[in-house]
């Protein structure tokens, strides 16, 4: 069994953390927590290991009657690998620590690349990460493993030659109470591109790509108007059929009635989703449109929770454990991905229909 | 004096009115209204001529204290001209009404094209609306006239292979109270093309332009991401150059602070523009880049009043009065059109400095 750390509790620690204990060869270790808020308590109640992150804040934990197992350099030692979930940054102060103990590590996307050896998106480039003289992998942001995982497909298909994206991202996170905007569109940022078209330079380096970033008053998921210009001239129906056999791409059918990410969302949640989580790119199957070689799409990316199943995949990459089929299948199966599957098989049942109401 | 009927006195008709009031060739005949609401208030306190526009409510404006000078027959007989600015769908039926009296008008962008002989922007192809046959014109929607004011000079200059954008919508005027979304971003229409790109080719019939739409929880502005491969391959320095010599494309400055729709209305209004209306195309200087043939810019839209200077240039057309350059001339300077003139001069004293708060 996998000893998995994980540093860092909230927003993507919390889900890498119920994650890593559903897989059949791996063992939670712990987490490692900074403040003793409302997640440390529920960590305790699913009997997790809890770690201080901060040394120095233990008391803070004693005094709330939270118990630690110990200090975060406990659970590094004690760790074959570490998934590490702290906020943008702070993963990068966290290495020295990592190459202390001779742990491997995954990182966030909101690292700078170099803080890794190379960046991970599992359908992408698993092997680039079970190279023996890799011990750091940056699991890419949600919006860059969103691209990744739909150009993967296309370009073995077709062929990209020029990829532009305008990514209109949700303000912030339900919980991010501090957050913008209200009642604004916001060019964000207003040069052109935005980070994201050279983050998808860290999977795919020859890749062209233009990407523009939009900011706006909602939190649920991002949404991205993609347009990629490829080499060969396939039909809708063409590229319909090769999205729907990716296991991480769940098309959204247009009898779903499901018209936003608000519904999105909610049909999540009445699937019986852990936290309402979409771990696939959820693609408008009506919006896949061909103009001559042009490729138009819509897809949502759920924020949250898209980077889960390849933070699982990177630690099985990152040891060598299995290869990128077995372990995909492994995680795609222990969590539930597969959103379209599941849709079609229960359509009737799961789908809300107005008339019923 | 051109006599002027404005037929429809809401979002549009309004402003339109107080346009005519201003020029100083036309005179405002009157304006028709359904009921009697704030808006037909203003029309009274304005001295405006107030019609009943639907002839069996006269008795609703009479019991709200109301005085009218008669019903919309009445003010279509007096006018050389109508400006019908009611709701989608109702301009194809009151064109009957003009037939009669053999009154040329001008419909807005939500009709269907057919509504008119000829669809109309004034930079684009002002002298297609000069023809003696021509009685009718259709000003294009807000989105249609932003798209086509940025493509006339773009045309020009360097030709255009292409254009695709994604419109981010705002879901609804500040007063249209009953329109969502709330919390969420919607593809719509979720099919691609919207509407927008073939609107786009009732101006300029050979563009080949994709586009898609978006709506989001914002009611200030729309914002245009856009995307045009041209013919040529001029540096970013040289499309602004060119834009910013457009009397109604506005480049906000960088040095402006202004990061989105909410502070472009509140300079708009600290520049004392009534309404704070923002008749120009707003692009951000900063996001007009080249990458080869690839130009990507976005631009922030109105949607309340960009078509107005385009509906009181429409009249000269249609009577054919005055000749593009000069009507556009006449037009932008009785306004106030050309804030970025405006902005330079006044640079220090109109944008806000967060510092000084």
């Amino acid at each position: 069994m996998i000893q998995v750390g994980v540093n860092g509790y909230g927003t993507i620690g919390k889900r890498v953390a119920d994650a890593v204990a559903a897989q059949p060869d791996m063992e939670l270790a712990g987490v490692a927590k900074t403040r003793p808020n409302y997640e440390a308590e529920t960590a305790v109640r699913k009997g997790y290991p809890l770690y201080a992150a901060i040394p120095d804040r233990a008391d803070q934990f004693h005094e709330a009657g939270i118990d630690l197992t110990g200090e975060v350099e406990d659970m590094v030692m004690k760790a074959d690998v570490v998934v590490d979930t702290t906020p943008s940054g702070i993963g990068a102060q966290n290495r020295e620590l990592y190459e202390q103990y001779d742990t491997p590590a995954t990182f966030q996307g909101g690292e700078d690349p170099d803080v890794a050896d190379t960046s991970f998106v599992a359908r992408a480039n698993y092997d680039g990460a079970t190279d023996e003289d890799v011990d750091y992998v940056r699991v890419v942001s949600c919006n860059t493993t969103g691209l990744s995982r739909l150009l993967a497909p296309l370009r073995e298909s077709y062929g990209v030659e020029k990829a532009r994206v305008t990514l209109v991202r949700r303000g912030g996170d339900p919980g991010q109470t501090s957050r913008g905007p209200i009642n604004d569109i916001l060019p964000d940022p207003v040069t052109v591109p935005s980070h994201h078209g050279p983050d998808v330079n860290t999977i795919f380096p020859d890749v062209d790509i233009d990407t523009l970033g939009v900011k706006v008053p909602a939190t649920l998921m991002h949404l991205h108007s993609v347009n990629v210009t490829l080499d060969a001239e396939p039909s809708a129906t063409d590229v319909r059929k090769l999205l729907s056999d990716e296991s991480r791409l769940f098309l959204v059918p247009e009898e779903a009635g499901i018209d936003g990410t608000g519904k999105l969302k909610e049909f999540a949640q009445d699937t019986g989703r852990p936290r309402g989580d979409l771990w696939e790119n959820c693609i408008w199957e009506e919006s896949i449109s061909t103009e001559g070689r042009d490729l138009y799409l819509f897809q949502s990316i759920h924020q949250e929770s898209d980077v889960i199943p390849e933070n699982i995949d990177a630690i099985r990459a990152l040891l060598d454990r299995d290869d990128k089929q077995t372990s995909m299948a492994t995680t795609d199966e222990t969590l539930g991905v597969g959103l379209e599957s599941l849709f079609h098989g229960a359509r009737r049942r799961v789908v809300p229909r107005e008339a019923d109401d």
